[in-house]
């Protein structure tokens, strides 16, 4: 049997199919388990399973769950989640990859900087942690379809460069076959020259500045969304395309991130 | 005045418009020089002017042109441009930056690898090379909106990694405040955390390995386009993935780079 997204089952009531997932939530009834099943959109699915079929279960484990879709009875079902008219009833289940007994809550997590670096890889299973990741994707989404519009041109600056590009402070140092290189600080020079060529030019590039981290807000490595843009005859020319990138962006995120925004109760 | 695009002056004729680009070509005819000027995207423009007004002019300068737009008398028209059917009676020319005599024809470049390289932000200018650019900017493209139709979520890798990620030997050193770090020498590890969060990723980021170069085929630093996919069930739905990935980008290609794939004779 082929699986199935989550969204699928919606439209398969009275037939047998098979989802995966991660184990978000685990209920015992009586001889039944509840479990809610999580996908990679954080969409929800419930699947009831009898209890011998599931000794051992733990949250985050990933299972694959043969069983019908049933249609929940009145009074059972859970408006909050778009799957909510809907359960499986599953008859086999299989673990694809087991978890151990995480040491916090994944659904409220309340962890001191190093905790949360230290169990990263799992932080980023909560709602809350991804929504910052959708939310970065869709800036720079937004981003690049203005910058598009406008006509300017995508390249990829160099990062490893023969000398410091803004002054020589901040700079990383790399040992490049025994010669000095360094990670650059922007893609000023490079936008600059590619202007001469292109007219109008975009990169979204990695930048680097060795300062020594003093808050948890500094990072040395960072997502530098540029332009540069030739035969600007104007001070309001530039800020019109300023005005229409930013826009462009705050856009994309209404439209395409609000759930996210919401989550961070950002307005 | 204004300035409009070259595209713009087809619509104006008998207007006076002001237009700005690179001075591509230059040709005297008695009294008069005409003038081929190039826009940023390698739109040509046909520019007559009397001699006395553009004394000391040089290829490559940039310059912007007020003039009358004038339609070509009949045989004196140029079918291989765009703008073909018209041309500006400049009557006044201003230099915005002067060039230097180049020492290579910049329309046919043939030069060594070191005075490719050294002369660089120049050649540039010629449009073979930008042509290189234009593909690779369509390639990425090509390969990203293939992934997001696919569902799969963009991410930003780390460049600065605590360890090597692919082996030890060809990494490079990094001082990080007196203590070592690495250039990732591939997002692999990034990509199967977000995995088990986001389901299936993709991160169009820049890789380094500090192989040392033997052809002038060899890059330390390059663009690398990554996917990886969870919940995968069988080869097929992988090879799947890729072949869907690489039509979009192959399509992409044959449709916003034709102009340039042709230049450079790639079929």
């Amino acid at each position: 049997m082929k699986k199935i997204s989550f969204e699928k089952t919606l439209k398969r009531i009275g037939e047998r199919v098979k989802v995966l997932g991660w184990v978000h939530s685990i209920r015992e009834h009586k001889n039944f388990v509840f479990l809610d099943l999580r996908d990679e959109k954080d969409w929800m699915l419930q699947v009831v399973l009898e209890k011998k079929l599931v000794e051992g279960i733990n949250l985050e484990d990933v299972v694959e769950v043969e069983g019908e879709v049933l249609k929940r009875p009145e009074g059972m079902t859970n408006p909050k989640i778009e799957t909510g008219e809907i359960e499986i009833k599953g008859e086999k289940i299989r673990f694809l990859s087991k978890s151990k007994i995480l040491p916090f809550d994944l659904k409220e997590i309340n962890l001191s900087l190093p905790e949360y670096l230290n169990w990263f890889p799992v932080v980023l299973k909560n709602e809350k942690v991804k929504a910052i990741f959708k939310i970065q994707e869709k800036i720079i989404e937004g981003f690049r379809e203005s910058a598009k519009k406008l006509g300017l041109f995508e390249f990829h600056s160099p990062i490893l460069c023969a000398f410091s590009s803004e002054g020589g402070a901040e700079v990383f140092k790399v040992d490049y076959f025994s010669k000095e290189a360094f990670l650059a600080q922007s893609p000023q020079l490079y936008k600059q020259i590619l202007v001469s060529s292109f007219g109008k030019v975009f990169c979204v590039t990695k930048a680097f500045r060795a300062e020594p981290s003093l808050t948890s807000r500094h990072i040395c490595e960072f997502v530098s969304l540029d332009c540069e843009v030739g035969f600007i005859e104007s001070l309001e020319e530039l800020l019109s395309v300023c005005e229409k990138i930013l826009k462009g962006m705050f856009k994309k995120l209404e439209k395409e991130a609000k759930k996210e925004l919401n989550l961070l109760k950002i307005e």
